[in-house]
C-alpha cells in the first residue's frame, strides 16, 4: 500500500531527476530503445524484503510496458543467492532506470533485516521495537514503513501527529503537570500525551498529571525497572537513548512496553541485492 | 558553496514537509513563539565537520531571525565534546526545526568522517578515493558534497555527466572496440569514455579503442596489478567493486589510480552530533 | 504560528497564481507601480478576528515593502465599523494583491466566528467543540487553524493522525472487538483508538474491546443519554451528525465530552471585510 | 471538460495530501487492499450536479481500476434520496480516497444549486447570473465552472482577463475618461472595458469615454433604474453589491443585463450527499 | 512589473537548474565564493532594452547581495557599445548566473528590437502591431512583454483569455452566425468575440452576427482593403499571416486596425549583449 | 527518448498551463468533447523532422486517446508540402492542444534544419558542429536533442557536467598552469579539462598544463590555423564566437576539430509547419 501514498511521487521524481538528468548518455549512444531484455533481481545476503512495490513503481515511471514476475512477497525473509524478481522489457529502459530503483530498494530491504534482529531479540520480553524521527531527510515514509515490514512499529511520523513533550517543553512551562495540562487542552482528543522523563519522580508526576506515556530518555536500567515496578500497566513506558542490538535484551528484561531505536533508520546498512541484466540475444543462446 | 546548488530547494522543503506537516503540535500547544533562546551544537564523538551551511539553510527556512556564532568550518575535523556553533532566536523556531536541520548535518559528518578514513589510509599510495551512485534517494548531491569535504574525489553524479560502458553496453553493441567507437561518435567531447573490464585482455582492448579510464570490477588483486604493470600511465585505472576499510591498502598498493566505494554513501554511519537547547531562564541564571 | 507551515506556501501560490495569472491588466494600465497609498481593512459585522498573519503573508509574496499598523490580534472580537489593520506601500501592489489576500482573511473569520458561537453555547455544559474533515480542499489547515482560534478543538487532521473505526471498517473485519485489537496492533502507541458506534452495546463492546474514544453517529439524544450514563469518564464521548446552531444545546446537556461539527468549515459564511484604498493623494487632502 | 484542464492537478494533489499524509492508518490497519467493495454515491436534498467527472479523477488518482456507473449528467436536477453513481473496486481505495472526493463534489453540487435559485427567479426579466472573484483560494475554476453549470454566467476569472475599472483606478488617474483611454491604448484589444460607477454621471461618462460595460456597484434600486432608461443597449450594465435571493428580483426588475452575487461562490452551503460503502459480504447476502 | 508576477518563479527555476545541476564544476574548483568582482552589461548592436528587472531577478536568485548600478531605463533604445548595467558582488555568484540571466535579456530585447521596427514601419497609418500565440514553450508572458516594451500591444495571452472562432470552430457549428451567438451565450461579458475571415461575405456575415472584430487570415491585400472599406469603424479588423518587415507596410495602408505577426516571437534574432566580467584585481590595477 | 527524460514534464506542464489556463473558451462555447475529427500535421517548407515524439507526448497529455499515424522518422529530411502524421480523436482536444504542441514541434524542426545545413557545409573538411549553452530558458534539453537530430553534436549540457576554464577563472588564479592544475585537482575524473585561450601562446601553456581540449575564442582564421598546425591531434581543437553560415566553411578549413555555433539555437527561425483540423462531417464527404 506503501506505493499509492500521493506525496511519494515527488521524492520518486526528485531521484529519478537527479540520476537521469538530460538522459543516460552511455545507453542512449550505444543501445536502440527498442531492444529488449530480461533482469533477474537477487540477493547477496540474507534479507527481510522490503520495497518491492517501489521498486515497481520507480521502474514504471520510467517505462510503463516493463513485466514483473514476483517470486516473494513485502516482508518475506529470503536468503542469499534466491531470485527476488524477473523483469522482460526494453533493455534500455532497465538500465536507466536500475540504479535509482535499486537505491530505495536496498536502503529499504537494510532497514527491515536490521529491525527484524531486533524484534527477534526482545521477542521473549513482549517489547515493542519502534523508530525515531531521525530518518533520511525526505525518506522518512518509506524508512518508516520498511520498519513495520521488519516487524516493528512506528512512533509518530513527524511533530504533527504524536505529542512529545521533552526536557526543552517542561523547562520553558515550569513543570510537568504543567505541560501535560497545557498539551491536553490544547490537543485533538485523538493523540495520546507523552512525556520525556528522567527518574522515578519525573515519572510519577508525569502519570499523576494524566500522561498517557512517558519516554524514559538514556536512563540507568536499574532505574528503569524501578519505573517499570511503580507504573507498569498505568501508562505506557518507553525506553530510548543509544540503544544497540547489543543492550536491547537488557532493555527488554526491564520490561517497558516500547523501546525505541534511531539506529533502524540512520544507520542500517543496506541490503546487498543486484539487477543482472541479460540482452535477449545473450538470453536465447 | 553547496548551499546554493537551486535543485536543494526542493529537498529541503520535503524534509520539512514531512517533518512539520500541519504543525509541531507540542510546541505550539507550550510555547510561545516570542521567547528566545539559545542551542548549542556539539560534538559526541569525532568527526569531520561536513553540512554546516545547508544545517543553517534549513533552519533558516523555517525563521530567518537565528542567528549563529559558527566555531569550525567545513572540512575541520573536530574532537569528541566540542561544540560547533550557538544558535540564538526563536526558541519555538529552533525546536520546529532542530530534527530536520540535523537529519541533513549528521548523515554529512558521518559520510565525510568515513570517507576521510578510507582517504588516509590510501595517502602514501597517492590513490583517489571516489564515490559512487549508490546514494540514498534525493540526496546524491548531499551525498557526493560530503564526499568531496571528507578529502574523497566525485565520480559522474549521474547518467547524464559521464559515460561508463558497462558489460550489459558491451554485450549488447558486441565488442568494447565498437562500443568506445560508438559512445566517442555521439557523446559530447567534454566528456571522458571510461569501460568496465573484467581482465587484462579487455583493459587492452578498452585501451586500444581509445578509452580514457577503466573501471576494474571485483576484479582480483593479482589481476588488478597485471593491468597496472601493463596500462599505468596510459589511462586512468579505476578499481571498484566490494572495498572495504580492511581491502582498501591493498587495492591501493596495486597502484590503480582511483577508487570508488559504494559504502561511502549507502552505509555510513550518521555522526553523533547534538542540539542542546537552553531556554532563556536558564540561561541568564 | 500558522504562517510559518511550510506547506501553506503551496495553497498561497495556488491562489495567487489563479487571480493574478499573467498580471493585472487594469492596474498595470493605469497606475504606476512607484505610487505609493494606503489600504484600512475594516469590518461590516461583528466578527472573530482569525488568519491577520496570512493575509499579511499574502501580500508579502506579492510585495514585500508594504508595512502594516495592526490594531487587533487573532482571536480578538472585532465589532462592526472597526478598523482591523492599515496598509502602506505601493498602491498597484495592494490593489493586486487585495482580493486573494481577502478571500483568505474572510473565509477564516467566517469560520472562527461561527464556531465561537457553538463554543459559547455549550459552555455552561463543559462539552468542546470539534470540526472535522470536511474542510474545503487544499484549506484544511487554514480552516482548522481557524476553528481553534474561534475557540473549537481540532478532530483528527487527516486519515494518517488519527484512529476513527468507522461502520464500514467493522463490517469488513467481523467486529468491534477484533477491529480495536488489529489497531491497536498496529498503530503507533501515539494514537487514540476511537470507534463509530450505533448503539449502546456498541459502545459498550468498544470499552471493553479497550478503546480510547467512541463516536456517536447520528443517535438519538435518549440513546446519547444512556451511553453518557453508562461510559462517562471510562472513555471519550464524541457527538456527531447534522448538529446545528439550534441543536447543539440538546446534544451537550446529554454530558457528551465532544461534539464534532461539519458545518463549521464546509458551510460558514464568509466574514463580510473590506479593504478601502486611499491614494496617497486623497490621503493629503 | 472540467476534469482536463492541466492546472487542476495541483489542487487535486494537495487536497489529497493534505487528507492522506503518511497514509489512512486506519483502514490499512484494518483492511487488505484486495478486498473489493461497492458504493453507492447519493443526495439526500435536490441538488443540481456538478463536478461528478471531478469527483471520478481524484479517486483515480487513488487508484485507476475503480469502476463507475452513472445515472445522472452534469447540469441535471437530481431529487433527494437518488443514486448519482454506483462504483466497484478495491474497497481500501474507495474509503481512502472518499472524503477528498466528497469534499470537492459537495462544494460543487452546493454552488451549482444555489447558482440555479438565482437563475430561476430572475429568468422572466432576462438578466444573466454572474459570479465574482470572491472564491475559495484554489479552488476559483471548479467554484466558477460549478456556476456554469448551475445555470449562471462567469465573469473574469482574475486579474488577467478582463479589464474592470474601479473606484481606485480612477482616483488614481484623475477621471473616468483617462482611465478609459489609458486602458484602450494598452489593453489587449480582446477585452472589453468595464468601469464601476457609482451614478448616473459616472455612468454617462462612462459611455461617452467608450466603455463597453458598466458596473453599479451597490446602486439603490431608483438610480440603478435611471442609469438602465439612459444607456441600456448601448452598453452592458452590471449590477452588483451584496445582492441576496430576496433582493435579486427586484434588481432584475430594474432591466440591468447582468447580475453579478459574490454569495454564490464565498456562502454557498455544501450540499448533502453521502457515499454508502457496501463490503463485498455484505453486499452478496 | 514583470518581475513580480508570481508564475514567472518556475520558468526561472527551471532555467537556474538545468544551467546549474549540481554546480557549476569549473568555478568552484578555481575561484573562491569571497573574491568580489565587477561586470559590465553592455550591448554590441543597437537594442530596444526589455527584461533588465527579469535579468536582475535571475542573479538575486542565486546572489542576493550582488549590487547593480543600471544607466538605462526599460523600452529605452541603446546604441552598439553602451553600457546598460554595472554589477558588483561575488565573481563566483555572477560567473554562474550569467549565462541564464542573459540567455533571458538577449531574447526578451531580441524581440523587443524586432517589433520597435514593425511598430515604426506602419507608425503612419496608424495600425497597431501585435504579437500571436506562437511563443517558445514556457516563456509565453516573457515574449509578450517584451513585445509592449518594444511598443507593440498583445494579443490574446491563451485559449482562455480572448474568443477567437476559427474556421474549424465554424466548420463544426454550421455557421458563423450561429458561431457568434453560441459564444456570446457562453462566455464572459468582459471578453470581445473575434471571428477568422476569409472573404468580404465572411467579414459581412460576423458583423451582422455581432461580431467584435474579423481577423482577415491570409487575405490578398486587394481584399483585405474591400473589407476595411465595408466595415472599418464599425468593428476592429485585424490582419495575420506570414506579414514580415518587408510586407507590412502595404497590409498597413489597407487601413486594418491591428496587425498580428508570430515572427515577433517565433523568430526574432536574440540581441548581442555581453557581460564582461573584471575580476577585483584587474579592476584595482 | 527524448520524451522519456523525467525533468521535461515541468516544461510541457508550464507551456500547457500558460495557454490553456482557465479553459479554451472559444472551443468549449463551440464544440462538444465527443465530437471527434482528423488532423494533418505536413510542412510547407523542406525541413529535418524533429520533435515529433514529443509534439505527440504534449497532446497525450491532455488526452491519452488521440490516435497518430506517421509517415517520416526523426531525422527525416522532409519536403514541402509534406505530411508528417495524421491525428484522430476527439476535435475539442486537438484544437486545445494544437499550439502548445506546435510551438515545441515548430522550434525544434527549425533548429534541427538549421544545423543540418552547417554540418553539410563543414562535411568534407570533418569538423563536428556542436552547440553552445545559448538556449531559450527551461528548452536547454529540447534545443540540444534538436541539435543532435540535425547532425550535430552537443557540447557541455551546463555548469555541472563539462569543465571550461575562461578567461575570468585564468585571470582570477593567475595562469592557465595554475587553473588547469587545480581544475584536474578537484573535478571528477570522468570529465575533460577544456581552456579558452586567445593565441598560440596560450594554446601551447594549455596543452603543456594537461588540458584535453581548448576554445579559440573569435580568433582570427590565421591564428587558428597556426594552433592546428602546432597541437592537432595532441588535444581537441575548437573554434567558437560568432560563426556563420557564410564564415563557417572558412573556420572548417583551417582543421579545428569542432566547432560551437551559439546561432543554432538562439537565433534559428521555426519551421513553417501546419496542423489541417478537418471536422468528420467535411470528413466524409
Amino acid at each position: 500500500m506503501i506505493e499509492s501514498i500521493p506525496s511519494l511521487r515527488r521524492i520518486i521524481r526528485l531521484a529519478l531527476e537527479e540520476d537521469l538528468g538530460s538522459g543516460d548518455i552511455t545507453t542512449d549512444a550505444l543501445i536502440d530503445p527498442w531492444i529488449s531484455g530480461n533482469a533477474s533481481l537477487f540477493v547477496r545476503e540474507e534479507i527481510v524484503l522490503a520495497g518491492l512495490p517501489l521498486f515497481k513503481r520507480v521502474l514504471q515511471t520510467m517505462d510503463s510496458q516493463i513485466e514483473y514476475e514476483e517470486y516473494f512477497n513485502e516482508g518475506d525473509r529470503v536468503s542469499a543467492g534466491k531470485e527476488i524478481c524477473l523483469l522482460k522489457g526494453s533493455l534500455s529502459s532497465i538500465l536507466k532506470g536500475e540504479r535509482t530503483a535499486l537505491n530505495f530498494l536496498q536502503r529499504m530491504c537494510g532497514i527491515a533485516t536490521l529491525t527484524s534482529r531486533y524484534v527477534e531479540t526482545v521477542k521473549p520480553f513482549g517489547a515493542r521495537i519502534l523508530d525515531t524521527r531521525k530518518t533520511a531527510p525526505g525518506l522518512r515514509w518509506l524508512d518508516k514503513y520498511a520498519v513495520r515490514i521488519g516487524g516493528g512499529s512506528n512512533h509518530r511520523f513527524g511533530l504533527f501527529d504524536g505529542i512529545l513533550i521533552k526536557d526543552n517543553h517542561i523547562a520553558a512551562v515550569g513543570s510537568i503537570t504543567r505541560a501535560v495540562e497545557l498539551a491536553r487542552r490544547k490537543a485533538p482528543h485523538t493523540l495520546r500525551i507523552e512525556v520525556e522523563v528522567e527518574d522515578l519522580a519525573g515519572a510519577d508526576e508525569a502519570f499523576k498529571a494524566g500522561a498517557d506515556a512517558i519516554l524514559l530518555d538514556n536512563m540507568a536500567l536499574q532505574q528503569m525497572h524501578k519505573v517499570v515496578q511503580s507504573l507498569k500497566g498505568r501508562l505506557i513506558i518507553e525506553a530510548s537513548g543509544g540503544i544497540t542490538l547489543e543492550s536491547v535484551l537488557d532493555v527488554a528484561k526491564t520490561g517497558v512496553d516500547v523501546i525505541s531505536v534511531g539506529a533502524l533508520t540512520h544507520s542500517a546498512r543496506t541490503a546487498d541485492l543486484s539487477l543482472e541484466v541479460i540482452p535477449e540475444a545473450a538470453n536465447s543462446s
